[in-house]
């Protein structure tokens, strides 16, 4: 069956959450938002292709970074209103540095950091 | 530092993504919503719960299908506004009986079907 973007169910702000997951490690990296165009784009691209809703504009993982996210695969859940963006994460994907934006675990009522930033 | 709901930002609709993992094969297995109060009853209860936007009710996974989510670990992102719960999960995650939720891949325009329904 040939895929449909418009086939995908957007949110009322023609949205999808797109979530990362590390090719290598599985690690899940970072949950983003993504419309009809930005998914469109990261399927002809093979670069992961957000919609930032603060900028509302595209954001291409890692452009200004250089963090980017090469698209390994590309997964559609069963209800078709979630992506799993399978990738080749170069550097962190997070903006605080860290590999994965997941750094934060709560345990019995209390924050524990899991990561720390990475260097260079 | 203490973990408080409160600071976790929900959507217009009081809502906030979750995104569970297997702990064993760090599969990403479906995402689905939580509510403030369905954040707790998780922590609270071990026993990852939901809250179904088709039914507007907690939704306790597992409780009707007995493929439950026990909470393994219970993470937050760098903005606060994404959960990513590490799950032991009983059968399928998926309600068309499939392990995980993406069980479709988008390749060179076409859809392919990753994994079958589990059996019993």
């Amino acid at each position: 069956m040939s895929f449909d973007v418009q086939g995908l169910k957007f949110d009322d702000k023609g949205l999808i959450p797109a979530i990362a997951q590390d090719e290598t490690s599985g690690e899940v990296l970072m949950m983003a938002w993504m419309n009809a165009e930005s998914v469109e784009r990261t399927l002809q691209t093979g670069r992961v292709t957000y919609w930032s809703r603060s900028r509302q504009s595209f954001w291409v993982k890692g452009e200004s970074s250089g963090h980017v996210q090469e698209l390994v695969d590309f997964r559609v859940d069963c209800d078709r209103d979630c992506l799993l963006v399978v990738v080749r994460q170069t550097g962190p994907a997070c903006h605080t540095n860290r590999r994965s934006c997941f750094y934060t675990a709560v345990r019995e009522g209390e924050e524990i950091e899991l990561m720390k930033p990475m260097h260079g």
